[in-house]
């Protein structure tokens, strides 16, 4: 436990599996941080505040501001923090407040940003958004947020212009353990060889996408291909269709490529096959650049 | 229970999930039919003859031949039935005999059949095909088996040429109930021109699916897509992407579609949306047939 941290205010990241929280001095130095399980998927509207307290309780010291970012603030969960709608800054001026019953907690949560046509929705990666722009004031470029959704989206003059999110990440896990492919695609392990054979193979030609996956099954009982090349080659075909699909956002820009370390990776030395080279930045400390941006916006 | 009837020879289709049985007469006549869902998926190698008992025991009056198709030749399965290598008629000599305990079952399973290159295996299909070769002599063409997982087999010459299996229905299965397109996919409805849309818009441009899918969830939440009109909708892009995928099969040929009644109607729909018009051929009358053809075989 921690002891003796008094926080100036609080950092959460509060997504859909996990949340994880960050006591931060008044100059912006983290003091402390502690995470949990209890994401907003598994939370009736009672139960957001007593999880907070859990992992803050120790930190607090008389009203403490809280900024928080994620699913915390969709329509299931603490508080709807309505989307701002596209072109938009990362951060838009509409926090929504909570009602809280602790009185030390003064909580604030971020909007996502919506964009209308084609419909498309984030929460939680404008944040890691404008962390970004934070460190590296006048970018433009596209950012890759390489995840369970991936998002792409066009940086310009400090607005996002245009988003587009892609479910390779959730196909990856599903077909892997939901489908008949299941059999023949390990769960861990991997194989370079396969990744790229798979990347390239559905780069060049996403429209055979459909028939090339059943092959991982067939090649296994034929040719006895290892999972854990089949588990590679999965993921460079899905991320390999993913970048046929995404090509208008990333051809000829400047990228950068925020996320946890493997699948970021993956990201970056695929894009690096087609001669496009990407900044890569750690997620966490996006995150936290984002949430305290937006502390400074709120609070002065 | 049906009784006093004794079959010349039972028929059997013995897939993952279920299982059915038909006694036929010595002329081919269908006497009697049951099924039940002890699919080779759920049974240890001891479980099958005692469900395979279950359903024809009432049927049996001596030894009586038992032709079986299907995943109940797989190296999980009751005996392992070793594919046939295309080019390959449907039906190899190879039946694999079953050691059965009871004297008054004398089983055979029929093979499947593997494309070396590239993989690609089949078990169950092979005997609808050849149902439906016995029933039209001489056809050349193209045949298309919707299912969990559609197969397209090209046929010259009496024999499986070459085949490619798509997992276009497990895919939708598994994206319905298994990612969060639930929240946006109805679990039944159905909206015509959704479905027009979405294999309009895959088809034409199916290196663009991975960007489609989540849209469904997007436009849920921000336009109020209907649950219905998202299933229709999905259901379209994914056909349309198989339809791009399986083009060098379908373009300037014959075509059959033996499936079940729906989902072989939405194929029969999508190819005449290419201009391309498919004979519908009813699943279970062509396992039959295909079952009849090997018991011919067999003990003609």
């Amino acid at each position: 436990m921690t002891q003796n941290i008094k926080a100036a205010w609080i950092a959460v990241d509060w997504g859909t599996s996990n949340m994880r929280a960050w006591a931060l001095s008044a100059s912006g130095s983290v003091l402390a941080q502690a995470r949990s399980d209890k994401g907003m998927g598994g939370l009736t509207k009672a139960e957001f505040e007593p999880a907070l307290l859990a992992l803050v309780d120790d930190w607090l010291d008389g009203p403490t501001p809280v900024i928080a970012c994620g699913m915390v603030g969709a329509r299931q969960g603490w508080v709807e923090a309505p989307y701002a709608a596209t072109p938009c800054p990362p951060l838009s001026s509409g926090f929504a407040r909570v009602a809280s019953n602790d009185p030390r907690l003064d909580v604030y949560v971020i909007p996502g940003v919506k964009q209308m046509q084609p419909a498309d929705v984030m929460r939680g990666e404008e944040t890691q958004i404008a962390g970004y722009l934070a460190q590296n004031p006048n970018w433009d470029g596209v950012i890759c947020l390489p995840g369970t959704h991936t998002k792409w989206a066009h940086i310009s003059a400090g607005e996002i212009v245009s988003f587009q999110t892609f479910m390779t990440g959730e196909f990856f896990a599903t077909l892997a353990s939901h489908t008949v492919l299941r059999h023949s695609v390990a769960q861990d392990g991997w194989d370079d060889a396969a990744f790229e054979t798979g990347l390239s193979d559905a780069y060049a030609r996403p429209e055979k996408l459909a028939g090339r996956l059943f092959s991982l099954r067939a090649e296994g009982l034929l040719h006895d291909l290892p999972g854990s090349s089949a588990r590679a080659r999965l993921s460079g075909l899905l991320i390999g269709a993913e970048l046929a699909s995404a090509k208008p956002y990333w051809l000829g820009q400047q990228i950068a490529v925020i996320g946890a370390g493997a699948l970021a990776s993956l990201y970056v030395k695929a894009l690096a096959m087609q001669a496009v080279f990407a900044t890569q930045v750690n997620a966490e400390a996006a995150t936290l650049a984002g949430l305290t941006a937006a502390y400074r916006q709120l609070k002065g």
